[in-house]
Protein backbone atom coordinates (compact mmCIF):
# COMPACT_ATOMS: atom_id res chain seq x y z
CA UNK A 1 0.00 0.00 0.00
CA UNK A 2 1.62 3.07 -1.13
CA UNK A 3 0.37 6.87 -0.58
CA UNK A 4 1.05 7.48 -4.02
CA UNK A 5 1.30 6.70 -6.89
CA UNK A 6 2.45 7.94 -10.55
CA UNK A 7 1.70 6.56 -13.65
CA UNK A 8 4.65 7.92 -16.53
CA UNK A 9 8.24 9.26 -15.25
CA UNK A 10 8.35 12.04 -18.09
CA UNK A 11 8.57 15.51 -16.97
CA UNK A 12 5.33 15.56 -14.98
CA UNK A 13 5.28 12.56 -13.52
CA UNK A 14 9.27 13.15 -11.91
CA UNK A 15 8.57 16.48 -11.02
CA UNK A 16 5.70 15.08 -8.96
CA UNK A 17 7.79 12.00 -7.53
CA UNK A 18 10.06 14.97 -6.21
CA UNK A 19 7.95 16.77 -4.09
CA UNK A 20 6.51 14.52 -2.80
CA UNK A 21 9.34 11.97 -1.84
CA UNK A 22 10.96 15.03 -0.33
CA UNK A 23 7.65 15.26 1.44
CA UNK A 24 8.43 11.96 2.91
CA UNK A 25 5.25 10.14 1.27
CA UNK A 26 5.70 6.75 0.42
CA UNK A 27 5.69 7.16 -3.62
CA UNK A 28 5.77 4.47 -6.17
CA UNK A 29 6.24 5.83 -9.91
CA UNK A 30 5.47 3.17 -12.81
CA UNK A 31 6.61 4.14 -15.84
CA UNK A 32 6.25 1.67 -19.48
CA UNK A 33 9.18 2.24 -21.01
CA UNK A 34 11.94 4.65 -19.49
CA UNK A 35 12.60 7.91 -17.68
CA UNK A 36 12.00 11.12 -19.95
CA UNK A 37 9.02 10.19 -21.83
CA UNK A 38 8.61 11.57 -25.16
CA UNK A 39 11.65 14.24 -24.71
CA UNK A 40 14.63 11.71 -24.59
CA UNK A 41 13.26 11.11 -28.55
CA UNK A 42 13.72 14.73 -29.54
CA UNK A 43 17.10 16.47 -31.67
CA UNK A 44 17.16 18.91 -29.15
CA UNK A 45 15.40 20.44 -25.89
CA UNK A 46 14.55 24.14 -27.37
CA UNK A 47 12.94 26.77 -24.54
CA UNK A 48 12.42 25.18 -21.44
CA UNK A 49 14.47 27.49 -18.89
CA UNK A 50 18.48 26.71 -18.17
CA UNK A 51 18.94 24.31 -20.77
CA UNK A 52 22.31 24.50 -22.48
CA UNK A 53 23.01 25.33 -25.86
CA UNK A 54 21.89 22.16 -28.28
CA UNK A 55 21.20 19.78 -25.65
CA UNK A 56 20.01 16.49 -26.93
CA UNK A 57 16.58 15.05 -25.72
CA UNK A 58 18.96 12.25 -24.87
CA UNK A 59 21.49 14.26 -22.89
CA UNK A 60 18.52 16.01 -20.93
CA UNK A 61 17.17 12.31 -20.23
CA UNK A 62 20.23 11.28 -18.55
CA UNK A 63 20.19 14.16 -16.50
CA UNK A 64 16.65 13.19 -15.09
CA UNK A 65 17.68 9.82 -14.88
CA UNK A 66 20.85 10.76 -12.16
CA UNK A 67 17.98 13.20 -10.38
CA UNK A 68 15.76 10.32 -9.90
CA UNK A 69 18.66 8.56 -8.73
CA UNK A 70 19.60 11.53 -6.04
CA UNK A 71 16.11 11.41 -4.90
CA UNK A 72 15.49 7.90 -4.17
CA UNK A 73 12.76 7.71 -6.53
CA UNK A 74 10.70 4.73 -6.55
CA UNK A 75 10.70 3.63 -9.72
CA UNK A 76 9.33 0.41 -11.49
CA UNK A 77 9.43 -0.48 -15.56
CA UNK A 78 5.84 -2.00 -16.35
CA UNK A 79 3.40 -1.60 -18.53
CA UNK A 80 -0.23 -0.36 -16.79
CA UNK A 81 -3.26 -2.41 -18.13
CA UNK A 82 -6.08 -1.57 -15.93
CA UNK A 83 -6.78 1.28 -13.07
CA UNK A 84 -9.77 1.45 -10.53
CA UNK A 85 -9.81 4.94 -9.46
CA UNK A 86 -13.01 5.29 -7.60
CA UNK A 87 -13.01 4.28 -3.69
CA UNK A 88 -10.55 4.86 -0.79
CA UNK A 89 -7.56 2.47 -2.37
CA UNK A 90 -6.70 2.79 -6.15
CA UNK A 91 -5.60 -0.13 -7.73
CA UNK A 92 -3.05 -0.15 -10.73
CA UNK A 93 -2.54 -3.58 -12.34
CA UNK A 94 0.40 -4.40 -14.30
CA UNK A 95 0.77 -7.57 -16.27
CA UNK A 96 3.08 -9.24 -13.28
CA UNK A 97 1.69 -6.56 -10.14
CA UNK A 98 -1.45 -5.05 -8.91
CA UNK A 99 -0.78 -1.91 -6.37
CA UNK A 100 -2.67 -0.22 -4.08
CA UNK A 101 -2.47 3.28 -3.21
CA UNK A 102 -4.59 6.43 -1.38
CA UNK A 103 -3.78 8.63 -3.89
CA UNK A 104 -2.68 7.97 -7.49
CA UNK A 105 -1.26 11.19 -9.98
CA UNK A 106 -1.82 10.07 -14.02
CA UNK A 107 1.51 11.41 -15.67
CA UNK A 108 1.09 9.43 -19.02
CA UNK A 109 1.04 12.06 -21.46
CA UNK A 110 0.70 11.50 -25.15
CA UNK A 111 2.25 9.77 -27.74
CA UNK A 112 3.20 10.38 -31.71
CA UNK A 113 -0.35 10.23 -33.95
CA UNK A 114 -0.07 7.39 -36.63
CA UNK A 115 -0.08 7.86 -39.82
CA UNK A 116 -1.80 5.14 -42.30
CA UNK A 117 -0.27 5.07 -45.23
CA UNK A 118 0.06 1.67 -48.06
CA UNK A 119 3.24 -0.26 -48.12
CA UNK A 120 5.17 -3.32 -47.62
CA UNK A 121 5.27 -4.63 -44.02
CA UNK A 122 8.74 -4.51 -44.38
CA UNK A 123 9.29 -1.24 -45.55
CA UNK A 124 6.87 0.20 -43.05
CA UNK A 125 8.47 -1.56 -40.01
CA UNK A 126 11.62 -0.12 -41.08
CA UNK A 127 12.03 3.00 -42.97
CA UNK A 128 8.44 4.36 -41.99
CA UNK A 129 7.64 7.06 -38.84
CA UNK A 130 11.83 7.01 -37.76
CA UNK A 131 12.66 8.82 -34.93
CA UNK A 132 15.30 11.86 -36.15
CA UNK A 133 17.55 11.78 -33.33
CA UNK A 134 17.82 7.93 -33.45
CA UNK A 135 17.80 6.88 -37.46
CA UNK A 136 18.49 10.61 -38.61
CA UNK A 137 22.26 9.22 -39.20
CA UNK A 138 21.43 6.63 -41.45
CA UNK A 139 20.21 8.96 -44.27
CA UNK A 140 23.69 10.81 -44.97
CA UNK A 141 23.12 11.89 -48.37
CA UNK A 142 19.88 10.65 -49.18
CA UNK A 143 16.60 12.12 -49.37
CA UNK A 144 14.17 12.02 -46.27
CA UNK A 145 10.37 12.85 -45.83
CA UNK A 146 9.19 14.31 -42.82
CA UNK A 147 4.88 14.46 -42.11
CA UNK A 148 3.76 17.44 -40.09
CA UNK A 149 4.22 21.39 -39.80
CA UNK A 150 4.24 21.93 -36.07
CA UNK A 151 7.13 22.67 -33.93
CA UNK A 152 8.45 18.79 -33.67
CA UNK A 153 8.24 18.35 -37.06
CA UNK A 154 9.68 21.59 -37.96
CA UNK A 155 12.53 21.36 -35.64
CA UNK A 156 13.31 18.25 -36.69
CA UNK A 157 13.64 18.93 -40.36
CA UNK A 158 15.87 21.65 -39.43
CA UNK A 159 18.16 18.91 -38.06
CA UNK A 160 17.60 16.46 -40.71
CA UNK A 161 18.55 18.84 -43.06
CA UNK A 162 22.41 18.92 -41.48
CA UNK A 163 22.52 15.08 -42.61
CA UNK A 164 20.18 14.64 -45.38
CA UNK A 165 20.80 15.17 -48.90
CA UNK A 166 16.62 17.14 -48.96
CA UNK A 167 14.44 17.05 -46.81
CA UNK A 168 10.64 17.21 -47.91
CA UNK A 169 7.87 18.62 -45.85
CA UNK A 170 4.94 16.82 -46.55
CA UNK A 171 1.84 18.98 -44.91
CA UNK A 172 -1.90 18.59 -44.47
CA UNK A 173 -2.32 22.71 -44.48
CA UNK A 174 -1.77 25.57 -46.56
CA UNK A 175 0.37 27.53 -43.80
CA UNK A 176 3.24 26.12 -41.32
CA UNK A 177 1.86 25.23 -37.93
CA UNK A 178 5.15 26.27 -35.91
CA UNK A 179 6.32 29.05 -34.13
CA UNK A 180 8.57 32.26 -36.19
CA UNK A 181 11.82 30.51 -34.52
CA UNK A 182 11.02 27.40 -36.72
CA UNK A 183 9.66 28.78 -39.32
CA UNK A 184 12.60 31.40 -39.94
CA UNK A 185 14.77 28.84 -39.41
CA UNK A 186 13.13 26.74 -41.94
CA UNK A 187 13.56 29.71 -44.36
CA UNK A 188 17.51 29.74 -44.12
CA UNK A 189 17.74 26.40 -45.08
CA UNK A 190 18.23 25.60 -48.65
CA UNK A 191 17.63 21.93 -48.95
CA UNK A 192 14.20 21.66 -47.26
CA UNK A 193 11.35 21.67 -48.91
CA UNK A 194 7.89 22.05 -48.16
CA UNK A 195 4.76 20.66 -50.26
CA UNK A 196 1.54 22.09 -49.11
CA UNK A 197 -1.86 21.21 -49.05
CA UNK A 198 -0.57 17.74 -49.50
CA UNK A 199 -0.56 14.06 -47.72
CA UNK A 200 1.47 10.64 -47.89
CA UNK A 201 -1.09 7.29 -49.35
CA UNK A 202 1.55 5.05 -50.15
CA UNK A 203 5.19 4.14 -49.92
CA UNK A 204 6.63 1.77 -53.10
CA UNK A 205 9.33 -0.38 -52.56
CA UNK A 206 9.76 -3.77 -51.03
CA UNK A 207 13.59 -4.19 -49.23
CA UNK A 208 13.56 -0.19 -49.64
CA UNK A 209 11.39 2.59 -50.34
CA UNK A 210 11.87 3.14 -53.83
CA UNK A 211 9.19 5.91 -54.68
CA UNK A 212 6.14 7.69 -52.48
CA UNK A 213 2.92 8.62 -53.43
CA UNK A 214 1.85 11.94 -52.71
CA UNK A 215 -2.13 13.09 -52.94
CA UNK A 216 -2.62 16.69 -53.39
CA UNK A 217 -5.47 17.26 -50.79
CA UNK A 218 -7.33 20.06 -53.20
CA UNK A 219 -7.37 18.67 -56.50
CA UNK A 220 -7.26 14.41 -55.07
CA UNK A 221 -4.65 13.98 -57.85
CA UNK A 222 -1.89 11.66 -56.74
CA UNK A 223 1.67 11.93 -57.44
CA UNK A 224 4.38 9.47 -57.72
CA UNK A 225 7.78 10.88 -56.36
CA UNK A 226 10.99 8.76 -56.87
CA UNK A 227 12.61 8.41 -53.94
CA UNK A 228 15.25 5.45 -53.59
CA UNK A 229 16.22 4.47 -50.55
CA UNK A 230 14.48 7.66 -48.53
CA UNK A 231 13.25 7.35 -44.82
CA UNK A 232 9.90 9.27 -43.63
CA UNK A 233 9.71 10.47 -40.19
CA UNK A 234 6.35 11.21 -39.06
CA UNK A 235 5.57 14.05 -36.41
CA UNK A 236 1.64 14.59 -37.14
CA UNK A 237 0.60 15.63 -33.47
CA UNK A 238 0.05 14.12 -30.56
CA UNK A 239 -2.84 11.68 -29.16
CA UNK A 240 -3.17 11.58 -25.56
CA UNK A 241 -2.84 8.00 -23.55
CA UNK A 242 -5.57 8.28 -21.33
CA UNK A 243 -7.66 5.11 -22.68
CA UNK A 244 -7.12 3.06 -19.41
CA UNK A 245 -8.86 5.64 -17.06
CA UNK A 246 -12.42 4.73 -18.73
CA UNK A 247 -13.48 6.31 -15.07
CA UNK A 248 -12.82 9.90 -15.65
CA UNK A 249 -14.79 11.93 -18.02
CA UNK A 250 -12.71 13.11 -20.97
CA UNK A 251 -12.61 16.16 -22.65
CA UNK A 252 -11.56 16.09 -26.44
CA UNK A 253 -9.72 12.91 -24.92
CA UNK A 254 -7.45 14.56 -22.11
CA UNK A 255 -8.10 15.21 -18.46
CA UNK A 256 -9.96 18.13 -16.87
CA UNK A 257 -8.31 18.91 -13.06
CA UNK A 258 -8.87 21.83 -11.28
CA UNK A 259 -6.09 24.43 -10.49
CA UNK A 260 -4.69 21.74 -7.85
CA UNK A 261 -4.40 19.22 -10.84
CA UNK A 262 -6.98 16.75 -9.27
CA UNK A 263 -9.84 15.39 -11.47
CA UNK A 264 -13.17 14.80 -10.72
CA UNK A 265 -12.45 11.70 -8.47
CA UNK A 266 -11.02 12.33 -5.06
CA UNK A 267 -7.51 11.88 -4.74
CA UNK A 268 -7.01 11.45 -8.35
CA UNK A 269 -4.62 13.95 -9.87
CA UNK A 270 -3.54 14.25 -13.52
CA UNK A 271 -0.40 16.57 -14.94
CA UNK A 272 1.22 17.11 -17.62
CA UNK A 273 0.44 16.99 -21.65
CA UNK A 274 -2.31 14.52 -20.57
CA UNK A 275 -4.26 17.17 -19.11
CA UNK A 276 -6.94 19.01 -20.49
CA UNK A 277 -5.44 22.66 -20.85
CA UNK A 278 -4.23 25.10 -23.66
CA UNK A 279 -0.15 24.78 -23.86
CA UNK A 280 1.52 21.96 -23.63
CA UNK A 281 5.70 22.11 -23.10
CA UNK A 282 8.17 20.51 -20.56
CA UNK A 283 7.65 23.89 -18.42
CA UNK A 284 4.24 23.38 -17.99
CA UNK A 285 4.26 19.75 -17.25
CA UNK A 286 7.07 20.69 -14.65
CA UNK A 287 4.77 22.93 -12.93
CA UNK A 288 1.80 20.62 -13.56
CA UNK A 289 4.21 17.64 -11.73
CA UNK A 290 5.09 20.38 -8.56
CA UNK A 291 1.26 21.02 -7.71
CA UNK A 292 0.03 17.62 -8.24
CA UNK A 293 2.95 16.39 -6.21
CA UNK A 294 2.30 19.15 -3.19
CA UNK A 295 -1.26 18.48 -3.42
CA UNK A 296 -1.01 14.88 -2.89
CA UNK A 297 1.15 14.96 -0.47
CA UNK A 298 -1.36 16.87 1.81
CA UNK B 1 7.25 51.33 -29.15
CA UNK B 2 7.35 47.53 -27.98
CA UNK B 3 4.80 44.55 -28.75
CA UNK B 4 5.75 43.50 -25.40
CA UNK B 5 7.63 44.76 -21.99
CA UNK B 6 8.91 42.39 -19.19
CA UNK B 7 9.66 44.05 -15.87
CA UNK B 8 12.01 40.89 -14.05
CA UNK B 9 14.67 38.86 -15.45
CA UNK B 10 13.99 35.59 -13.38
CA UNK B 11 12.95 32.53 -14.05
CA UNK B 12 9.16 33.76 -14.94
CA UNK B 13 10.62 36.72 -16.78
CA UNK B 14 12.64 35.20 -18.90
CA UNK B 15 10.55 31.72 -19.68
CA UNK B 16 8.18 34.72 -21.18
CA UNK B 17 10.75 36.66 -22.69
CA UNK B 18 12.04 33.19 -24.58
CA UNK B 19 8.41 31.80 -25.81
CA UNK B 20 7.61 36.12 -27.22
CA UNK B 21 11.07 35.94 -28.56
CA UNK B 22 10.23 32.98 -30.83
CA UNK B 23 7.37 34.28 -31.95
CA UNK B 24 9.02 37.26 -33.53
CA UNK B 25 7.48 39.41 -30.89
CA UNK B 26 9.69 43.11 -30.34
CA UNK B 27 10.49 42.33 -26.41
CA UNK B 28 12.16 44.39 -23.81
CA UNK B 29 13.17 42.74 -20.78
CA UNK B 30 13.25 45.58 -17.74
CA UNK B 31 15.55 43.89 -14.76
CA UNK B 32 17.03 45.81 -11.85
CA UNK B 33 20.07 44.01 -10.71
CA UNK B 34 21.08 40.67 -12.72
CA UNK B 35 19.44 38.12 -14.67
CA UNK B 36 17.40 34.99 -12.44
CA UNK B 37 16.19 36.62 -9.63
CA UNK B 38 16.53 35.49 -6.03
CA UNK B 39 17.75 32.17 -7.51
CA UNK B 40 21.39 33.35 -8.04
CA UNK B 41 21.18 33.53 -4.44
CA UNK B 42 20.88 30.51 -2.97
CA UNK B 43 23.66 27.78 -2.18
CA UNK B 44 21.91 25.25 -3.91
CA UNK B 45 19.25 24.59 -6.63
CA UNK B 46 16.34 22.01 -5.29
CA UNK B 47 13.67 20.05 -7.07
CA UNK B 48 14.16 21.92 -10.13
CA UNK B 49 14.17 18.99 -12.87
CA UNK B 50 16.88 18.54 -14.17
CA UNK B 51 19.48 20.48 -11.91
CA UNK B 52 22.41 18.69 -11.26
CA UNK B 53 23.65 17.92 -8.09
CA UNK B 54 24.63 20.74 -5.72
CA UNK B 55 23.88 23.09 -8.54
CA UNK B 56 24.29 26.42 -6.79
CA UNK B 57 22.55 29.58 -7.41
CA UNK B 58 25.47 31.22 -9.03
CA UNK B 59 25.85 27.94 -11.72
CA UNK B 60 21.96 28.12 -12.70
CA UNK B 61 21.65 31.70 -13.02
CA UNK B 62 24.98 31.56 -15.44
CA UNK B 63 22.90 29.01 -17.43
CA UNK B 64 20.09 31.29 -17.60
CA UNK B 65 22.88 34.14 -18.55
CA UNK B 66 23.91 32.00 -21.28
CA UNK B 67 20.88 31.18 -22.55
CA UNK B 68 19.47 34.62 -22.98
CA UNK B 69 22.11 35.51 -25.24
CA UNK B 70 21.50 32.47 -27.57
CA UNK B 71 18.23 33.36 -27.71
CA UNK B 72 19.02 37.05 -28.35
CA UNK B 73 17.10 38.59 -25.40
CA UNK B 74 16.59 42.34 -25.33
CA UNK B 75 17.51 42.87 -21.54
CA UNK B 76 18.20 46.29 -19.72
CA UNK B 77 19.35 47.04 -16.80
CA UNK B 78 17.18 49.67 -14.93
CA UNK B 79 15.10 50.03 -12.08
CA UNK B 80 11.40 50.82 -12.80
CA UNK B 81 9.81 53.66 -10.74
CA UNK B 82 6.29 54.53 -12.18
CA UNK B 83 3.95 52.47 -14.93
CA UNK B 84 0.93 53.39 -16.61
CA UNK B 85 -0.53 50.06 -17.37
CA UNK B 86 -3.92 51.27 -18.36
CA UNK B 87 -4.92 52.33 -22.25
CA UNK B 88 -3.83 50.71 -25.10
CA UNK B 89 -0.12 52.04 -25.19
CA UNK B 90 1.40 50.74 -21.18
CA UNK B 91 4.29 53.12 -20.33
CA UNK B 92 6.93 52.12 -17.64
CA UNK B 93 9.72 55.38 -16.34
CA UNK B 94 12.81 53.91 -15.51
CA UNK B 95 15.50 56.85 -13.65
CA UNK B 96 16.76 57.18 -17.32
CA UNK B 97 14.13 56.14 -19.86
CA UNK B 98 10.60 56.13 -20.74
CA UNK B 99 9.46 52.63 -22.53
CA UNK B 100 6.16 51.87 -24.18
CA UNK B 101 4.64 48.91 -25.46
CA UNK B 102 1.04 47.15 -26.25
CA UNK B 103 1.37 44.59 -24.09
CA UNK B 104 3.27 44.35 -20.62
CA UNK B 105 3.71 41.34 -18.35
CA UNK B 106 4.61 41.64 -14.44
CA UNK B 107 7.58 39.38 -13.56
CA UNK B 108 9.00 41.39 -10.44
CA UNK B 109 8.58 38.13 -7.91
CA UNK B 110 9.75 38.78 -4.34
CA UNK B 111 12.27 39.87 -2.04
CA UNK B 112 13.15 38.47 1.68
CA UNK B 113 10.99 40.64 4.38
CA UNK B 114 13.09 42.85 6.43
CA UNK B 115 13.26 41.88 10.30
CA UNK B 116 13.69 44.66 12.50
CA UNK B 117 16.15 43.79 14.84
CA UNK B 118 18.29 46.97 17.02
CA UNK B 119 22.12 47.48 17.20
CA UNK B 120 24.62 49.45 15.78
CA UNK B 121 24.45 50.93 12.41
CA UNK B 122 28.01 49.23 11.27
CA UNK B 123 27.06 46.06 13.14
CA UNK B 124 23.46 45.92 11.27
CA UNK B 125 25.23 46.66 8.07
CA UNK B 126 27.92 43.97 7.69
CA UNK B 127 27.05 41.17 9.99
CA UNK B 128 23.05 41.35 9.90
CA UNK B 129 20.78 39.80 6.83
CA UNK B 130 23.89 38.28 5.17
CA UNK B 131 23.64 35.35 1.99
CA UNK B 132 24.36 32.66 3.11
CA UNK B 133 26.09 31.33 -0.76
CA UNK B 134 28.22 34.51 -0.83
CA UNK B 135 28.65 35.50 2.81
CA UNK B 136 29.12 31.84 4.50
CA UNK B 137 33.09 31.21 3.55
CA UNK B 138 33.43 34.18 6.19
CA UNK B 139 32.25 32.05 9.09
CA UNK B 140 34.15 28.88 9.54
CA UNK B 141 34.71 28.04 12.76
CA UNK B 142 32.40 30.51 14.05
CA UNK B 143 28.72 30.69 15.15
CA UNK B 144 26.19 31.84 12.90
CA UNK B 145 22.39 32.43 13.48
CA UNK B 146 19.76 31.98 10.95
CA UNK B 147 16.12 33.39 11.38
CA UNK B 148 13.42 31.99 9.69
CA UNK B 149 12.66 27.94 9.64
CA UNK B 150 10.65 28.04 6.18
CA UNK B 151 12.83 25.83 3.25
CA UNK B 152 15.15 28.35 2.10
CA UNK B 153 15.74 28.93 5.80
CA UNK B 154 16.49 25.32 6.52
CA UNK B 155 18.14 24.38 3.21
CA UNK B 156 20.53 27.47 3.93
CA UNK B 157 21.50 26.45 7.92
CA UNK B 158 22.31 22.94 6.23
CA UNK B 159 24.68 24.74 4.13
CA UNK B 160 26.13 27.00 6.68
CA UNK B 161 26.55 24.10 9.11
CA UNK B 162 29.31 22.61 7.06
CA UNK B 163 31.26 25.84 7.24
CA UNK B 164 30.05 27.37 10.58
CA UNK B 165 30.88 26.22 14.02
CA UNK B 166 27.14 25.87 15.53
CA UNK B 167 24.33 27.06 13.41
CA UNK B 168 21.51 28.63 15.64
CA UNK B 169 17.83 28.92 14.10
CA UNK B 170 15.75 31.06 15.36
CA UNK B 171 12.09 30.47 14.54
CA UNK B 172 8.81 32.01 15.84
CA UNK B 173 6.44 29.10 16.00
CA UNK B 174 6.65 25.89 17.78
CA UNK B 175 7.55 23.25 14.91
CA UNK B 176 9.53 24.03 11.32
CA UNK B 177 7.93 25.04 8.79
CA UNK B 178 9.93 23.02 6.05
CA UNK B 179 9.41 20.27 3.89
CA UNK B 180 9.93 16.21 5.71
CA UNK B 181 13.94 16.17 3.18
CA UNK B 182 15.00 18.94 4.99
CA UNK B 183 13.79 18.59 8.09
CA UNK B 184 15.59 14.88 7.82
CA UNK B 185 18.65 16.57 7.28
CA UNK B 186 18.13 19.16 9.90
CA UNK B 187 18.32 16.12 12.57
CA UNK B 188 20.66 14.12 11.04
CA UNK B 189 23.20 17.37 11.43
CA UNK B 190 24.90 17.79 14.95
CA UNK B 191 25.78 20.85 14.73
CA UNK B 192 22.50 22.30 14.30
CA UNK B 193 20.17 23.70 17.12
CA UNK B 194 16.77 25.20 16.47
CA UNK B 195 15.67 27.61 19.17
CA UNK B 196 11.55 27.49 19.24
CA UNK B 197 8.80 30.48 20.24
CA UNK B 198 11.68 32.87 19.78
CA UNK B 199 13.01 35.89 17.81
CA UNK B 200 16.36 38.06 17.64
CA UNK B 201 15.89 41.31 18.94
CA UNK B 202 18.99 42.88 19.67
CA UNK B 203 22.79 42.84 18.40
CA UNK B 204 25.46 43.77 21.01
CA UNK B 205 28.78 45.10 19.92
CA UNK B 206 30.16 47.86 17.85
CA UNK B 207 33.04 46.77 16.01
CA UNK B 208 31.46 42.91 15.52
CA UNK B 209 28.52 41.11 16.91
CA UNK B 210 29.74 40.39 20.48
CA UNK B 211 26.42 38.90 21.87
CA UNK B 212 22.65 38.57 20.78
CA UNK B 213 19.50 39.27 21.88
CA UNK B 214 16.81 36.42 21.98
CA UNK B 215 13.33 37.36 23.36
CA UNK B 216 11.12 33.78 24.27
CA UNK B 217 7.60 35.05 22.97
CA UNK B 218 5.50 32.81 25.40
CA UNK B 219 7.25 34.21 28.40
CA UNK B 220 8.40 38.03 26.66
CA UNK B 221 11.57 36.92 28.87
CA UNK B 222 14.92 38.48 26.79
CA UNK B 223 18.31 36.21 27.10
CA UNK B 224 21.58 37.68 26.20
CA UNK B 225 23.35 35.11 24.24
CA UNK B 226 27.19 35.44 23.83
CA UNK B 227 28.14 35.28 20.69
CA UNK B 228 31.42 36.76 19.42
CA UNK B 229 32.19 37.32 15.52
CA UNK B 230 28.94 35.75 14.81
CA UNK B 231 27.05 36.62 11.71
CA UNK B 232 22.89 36.57 11.26
CA UNK B 233 21.56 35.45 8.05
CA UNK B 234 17.91 36.28 7.66
CA UNK B 235 15.39 33.84 5.51
CA UNK B 236 11.93 35.01 7.32
CA UNK B 237 9.87 34.56 4.24
CA UNK B 238 9.36 37.06 1.46
CA UNK B 239 7.29 39.79 0.35
CA UNK B 240 6.11 40.46 -3.05
CA UNK B 241 7.48 43.27 -5.35
CA UNK B 242 4.13 44.94 -6.16
CA UNK B 243 4.32 48.33 -4.54
CA UNK B 244 4.90 50.07 -7.92
CA UNK B 245 1.16 48.41 -9.87
CA UNK B 246 -0.85 51.14 -8.30
CA UNK B 247 -3.48 50.44 -10.82
CA UNK B 248 -4.02 47.11 -10.09
CA UNK B 249 -6.62 45.32 -6.92
CA UNK B 250 -3.93 42.86 -5.29
CA UNK B 251 -4.95 40.09 -3.43
CA UNK B 252 -2.83 39.97 0.01
CA UNK B 253 -0.39 42.03 -2.07
CA UNK B 254 0.64 39.45 -4.89
CA UNK B 255 -1.80 39.68 -8.41
CA UNK B 256 -4.81 37.80 -9.55
CA UNK B 257 -4.92 36.51 -13.01
CA UNK B 258 -6.53 34.34 -15.13
CA UNK B 259 -5.94 30.52 -16.53
CA UNK B 260 -3.65 32.45 -19.70
CA UNK B 261 -1.87 34.42 -16.67
CA UNK B 262 -3.61 37.83 -17.68
CA UNK B 263 -4.72 40.06 -14.61
CA UNK B 264 -7.90 42.26 -14.51
CA UNK B 265 -6.53 45.06 -17.25
CA UNK B 266 -6.42 44.31 -20.51
CA UNK B 267 -3.46 43.15 -22.14
CA UNK B 268 -1.24 43.02 -18.52
CA UNK B 269 -0.56 40.13 -17.48
CA UNK B 270 1.69 38.56 -14.49
CA UNK B 271 3.72 35.47 -13.79
CA UNK B 272 5.67 33.69 -11.06
CA UNK B 273 6.26 34.60 -7.84
CA UNK B 274 4.62 37.43 -8.03
CA UNK B 275 1.07 36.14 -8.94
CA UNK B 276 -1.63 35.16 -6.24
CA UNK B 277 -1.44 31.22 -5.87
CA UNK B 278 -0.61 29.02 -3.54
CA UNK B 279 2.58 27.46 -5.19
CA UNK B 280 5.56 29.13 -5.63
CA UNK B 281 8.78 27.24 -6.73
CA UNK B 282 10.91 27.78 -9.79
CA UNK B 283 9.00 25.07 -12.02
CA UNK B 284 5.46 27.20 -11.45
CA UNK B 285 7.46 30.31 -12.05
CA UNK B 286 8.79 29.22 -15.31
CA UNK B 287 5.56 27.71 -16.78
CA UNK B 288 3.70 30.92 -15.90
CA UNK B 289 6.23 32.63 -17.84
CA UNK B 290 5.82 30.48 -20.59
CA UNK B 291 1.38 30.58 -20.58
CA UNK B 292 2.04 34.52 -20.48
CA UNK B 293 4.30 34.84 -22.91
CA UNK B 294 2.25 32.76 -25.52
CA UNK B 295 -0.33 34.73 -24.38
CA UNK B 296 0.71 38.10 -25.17
CA UNK B 297 2.38 37.22 -28.09
CA UNK B 298 -1.38 36.41 -29.76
Amino acid sequence: MYDIIIIGAGPAGLSAGIYATTRNKNVLIIEKTAIGGMIKDVSEVTHFLSTLNHESGKDFALKLVDQAERYNLNVTYEDVEEVNLIGDVKTVKTKKNTYKSEKIILATGTRPRVIEVEGEKNVLENYFALNASKDGKNYKGKDVYVIGAGDGAVKEAIFLSNIASRVFIIHELSELNCICEFRDKLAATDNIEVIYNTRMTKLYGEEKIEAVELQNIKTGENIKFEAPGAGVFVYAGVVPNTEIYKQIDMMDGFIPTDESMETEIYNVFAAGDIRNKNVRQIGTAVSDGIIAGIAASK
